[in-house]
């Protein structure tokens, strides 16, 4: 009980649900790191695809990074929507849910859910492979370094959101302070050093360049935005008044983004960055302009720890979105509770396992996992924006901003679903069919555990509050194998319940069945209990008691009870146990859940033979 | 049901218990392959060790193997008189309690169990060795194969023993057939390709033997009888009259057994062979006598067949052995219980076990266990015959032949304590300190096991008949979720048990509180059953229930009997488990064996959804 308070707090009382709730800043620390992690390789991804094109090409970055930028405007306006709209969280599902319907809603919520648990196993192996290709000798630990570290996350998390937030918001402020302070210097020092390649001195278009390579660099760039929808299902986790302080991250996670992501591209264009496999295009920005100094390994560092702090937004988005799914009947109740820490417990410890058995399966090799996860994430943003131009649309009230808003959502929607259709065509083979495979087949599950819900509850349900417990016939058998002390304990308890009394024993052959028949009647313990002795030809007592007992309660009809007593030796020590037949817990391994019976052991506790001395 | 009647036999009835017995025939083939298979090593193990004195020392082999025949004579009457005077088996265990004491027995029985199981791991992989060195590509599957084979004379014999007798009978007798015919010819054939060494020409004594070079030459033969105690062992697995075929089958034992040993020890010396790592001196044996034809590869087939044949003696052995040993509850009592096959199954799987355990521990190098083994079976020869003397020197009434029983057990049981004490100090750093351990270690835990059997029988014994079951005061306690179906089938149950029912139900805050008691009211089930709301500001159900129920057993006296109902949803579908918490299952786990408290869950059957429609 101690080790269990030392690893994961003190249970935390209901009243006190308030003092575990997030400031704005706090807030922010938690779920943005999924996004902000996203400008470590967003306009590497951009210029990747372009390079293919040649150096000539790379130009295009800045019109792609505008537009995704423009697209990161249009997520920010509508989630804050959303967030207003939605003060309980939810994000895409429940506004596609209201707007759309269940398939859409389950649709956005089958894809975040997978989104997240890859976001995890994604992030930790990218941070760990950073990590590992400093001290190449680690490398035959990868698995179970991610492996702890995702067991790490899940314990501080099951420790409360405020724990972790106390522990990462120092790393994600100081990348995003590192950056900015990158993007600024970048955009005034004087190009020394950089590359005069002629290609980047006449942005002309080549002819490698077709409108497909643009649409793929837009859809790899637009990785950059993913963790944007985090907040949105997040809102909960906000100190009151919750969804002010939500639409207030949301505006700052959009203007920080925004910055980085666009001054990374600018800055990275400026000095003329080639992408190669071997430096990232941060570090070779951070070198030229700061040398390879402090700076340059700081960053590195750094970037290792917003990639693994990534990892922990999922640890809040999961758990709050899938408690608002069971809470609609589509996942399992345990999703709802909430533990000791008051937080969900069940979905942080889900999410850690899938996660890691992720990771296990691919042997810490998750970067094919990455296809999927845009796929995911845009799917989301898809069917939110949707919804949102739905909702504004039949909105008759406030017509305040609604052009607005229904012309944002259309366009936004249509850039995220170009995404969607480009990222699925191009990455299909690479992956993305799983997606295909997996987030329908989480939706058929999803209406499979709501029938199975429906079910009960029809099932359960009384007609009339005038349905009253009825008192019946109840019939106990107790299985004797001698007359001891422990047969007169479980008699004892057969008859306080019950004036029938059936003891059943268990003879090999006619010699025993005579002698159990005088011992008996010598005993004569009581009028109200008979004796039956069954005769085993094949020498098991387990057999002839079952078939016993179910044919007595088959004989019997419905509303008479049965209870079966088993007497049960409980052994001081547990070695002790395979001395002992067990027989009672063979009978009621196969008794229980029998229908029209119940079975119970009488435990005899036996006393350790060295205390006796 | 059918498949396991297809792999173990259907069930056979107690009175069939005679047809499941042995002639002398079959009884022979089970028993003696552990004997009859050291003829494949025994002669070959005297010639290895006084090689190591040169050429010239080979002559001693024919002396060494006259002492081992001599003993082989003084076991086989040992034995006989043995298995007259315990029809019931158990051979050394048994005399050695009754003449020497529990020590001496139970170190006999120690040792003979260790044996039993040191058989089955190293004639096994002895025998698959000899086959996957002709199979080279089979080599890495060795473990495998072991393990398989293992689980088929497991199988088999739990089958029973007459199909194993069935099996292997043939192998057994052409093995016998084989060598008697290779010794016949062997000792008449002249000898043509035999090299003519000078030194075998001349049998001087080389300096090089040592006293101490012939004891070890000679313990290591003395392997050759190892086995020959199976059939003491074994006296019930005889047909009646099981005494006389016992004893007729020593008799057999003894000469195919000395015949063979000492026949190939006398043609070894006449053929001048020298053992060489890379033949056997058998198939040297073969390749002189008869040449590289269809006898030798003949003989290295059967040779395979035997050794692992051998392993079958110990799965007739051990389970007898371990049976009168449990009788006398020095062992646990799942060891007298006797299968659907009447075979002592726990024995035979229990075997099984430990011996494939051993050979994945040792990845199938089991010749470091060798050594062990031989020392086993001496202790009980020992302990064997010197009981015999004892019982013979207190024994007043049949003086007929009490001398020579007397003689022949002193000199047989000094013979084989010398193999003892010799293998146990040249054998110490081999392995031979394991059986210092094992065994002291296996008495400990006999006598441990006993103490449990006495102390939980004197807790047990009533002092009287007089002493009868006493109707008490019942009080049930049903934890109560909500108002439904399943609620009122529990109540119904815990109604008919007692007239004083409390309803425990567990609210999250005092509004929850006051709903339960307004929805109780207005249901108002019985005056019997009194309603008690338990709060919880941890959100846990399961706490509070146990605190309530823990507590009011220890407020109410010890004669007053508590059972604690629980109402338990069962679904229909298996995976259906995950969507329900299963509260009643935790609670019974943390409740069940508790003092004075009854647990039982009443089940409440749930249609499958899609049956409903």
């Amino acid at each position: 009980m101690n080790l269990k308070a030392l690893i994961f707090g003190h249970p935390m009382k209901t009243r006190d649900s308030e003092t575990t709730k997030l400031g704005l800043w706090q807030g922010l620390s938690i779920l943005s790191p999924d996004a902000l992690s996203s400008v470590t390789y967003g306009t590497e991804a951009i210029l990747v695809v372009l390079a293919t094109a040649g150096v000539g090409a790379l130009w295009y970055s800045l019109p792609i990074s505008g537009l995704i930028a423009l697209l990161l405007v249009f997520l920010i306006m509508s989630y804050r929507q959303i967030v207003a709209a939605y003060p309980n969280g939810g994000g895409a599902y429940v506004i596609g849910r209201d707007t759309l319907g269940n398939v859409p809603g389950l649709l956005a919520g089958a894809a975040l859910l997978v989104d997240y648990t890859l976001t995890v196993s994604v992030s930790v192996t990218a941070g760990v492979a950073a990590l590992v290709s400093a001290f190449p000798s680690m490398t035959t630990y990868t698995v179970i370094i991610c492996v702890l570290i995702v067991l790490l996350l899940t314990i501080i998390n099951l420790r409360g959101v405020r724990e972790s937030a106390q522990l990462f918001a120092g790393p994600v402020y100081l990348f995003i302070l590192m950056i900015f302070m990158m993007v600024a210097v970048g955009l005034f020092v004087p190009v020394a050093h950089a590359p005069t390649l002629p290609a980047y001195l006449a942005p002309t278009i080549p002819s490698t360049v077709t409108l497909l390579l643009v649409l793929r660099a837009f859809s790899s760039g637009s990785s950059a935005l993913t963790g944007v929808e985090a907040i949105s299902n997040g809102v909960p986790l906000f100190k009151s008044p919750g969804t002010r302080r939500a639409r207030m991250a949301l505006l700052l996670l959009g203007l920080f983004l925004g910055t980085m992501f666009v001054g990374t591209s600018v800055i990275a264009y400026r000095f003329h960055i080639v992408p190669n496999g071997n430096v990232t295009v941060l570090q070779q920005l951070a070198a030229h302009i700061f040398g390879k100094g402090l700076y340059f390994y700081l960053l590195s560092f750094v970037t290792v720890g917003i990639l693994s702090i990534a990892a922990n937004t999922s640890f809040a988005g999961f758990p709050q979105l899938a408690s608002i799914m069971a809470r609609d009947q589509w996942m399992p109740r345990m999703f709802v509770a909430r533990g000791d820490r008051l937080v969900y417990q069940n979905g942080i410890i889900v999410l850690g396992t899938i996660s890691a058995l992720l990771i296990i399966i691919f042997r810490g090799n998750t970067e094919s996992l990455i296809p999927l996860y845009a796929i995911g994430v845009y799917m989301s943003f898809t069917i939110a924006m949707v919804s949102l131009v739905k909702k504004r649309l039949l909105d008759k009230d406030t017509l305040h901003g609604r052009n607005t808003t229904v012309f944002i959502g259309a366009f936004g929607a249509f850039l995220t679903a170009t995404v969607v259709v480009v990222a699925v065509i191009t990455k299909f083979t690479e992956g993305a069919w799983i997606v295909v495979i997996a987030i329908p087949g989480l939706m058929f599950a999803f209406y499979r555990v709501r029938a199975h819900y429906i079910s009960v509850a029809d099932q359960l349900r009384l007609a009339s509050l005038d349905v009253k417990p009825l008192v019946s016939a109840l019939t106990v058998i107790v299985p004797v194998a001698s007359i001891n002390r422990m047969t007169i304990a479980t008699m004892s308890y057969a008859l306080s319940m019950s004036e029938q009394v059936i003891a059943v024993s268990v003879a090999f052959n006619s010699d025993q069945e005579a002698r159990i028949r005088y011992r008996w009647r010598q005993w004569n313990p009581s009028p109200h209990i008979r004796l039956v002795v069954l005769t085993s030809q094949y020498r098991s007592v387990l057999r002839p008691l079952l078939h016993f007992v179910t044919h007595f309660s088959e004989l019997t009809d419905n509303r008479h009870h049965l209870v079966v007593l088993i007497p049960e030796l409980v052994v001081p020590k547990s070695w002790q146990n395979i001395l002992h037949n067990h027989m009672g817990i063979s009978l009621q391994a196969r008794l229980v859940f029998h229908k029209n019976i119940v079975v119970a052991m009488v435990p005899y506790r036996l006393k350790s033979e060295t205390r006796e001395k």
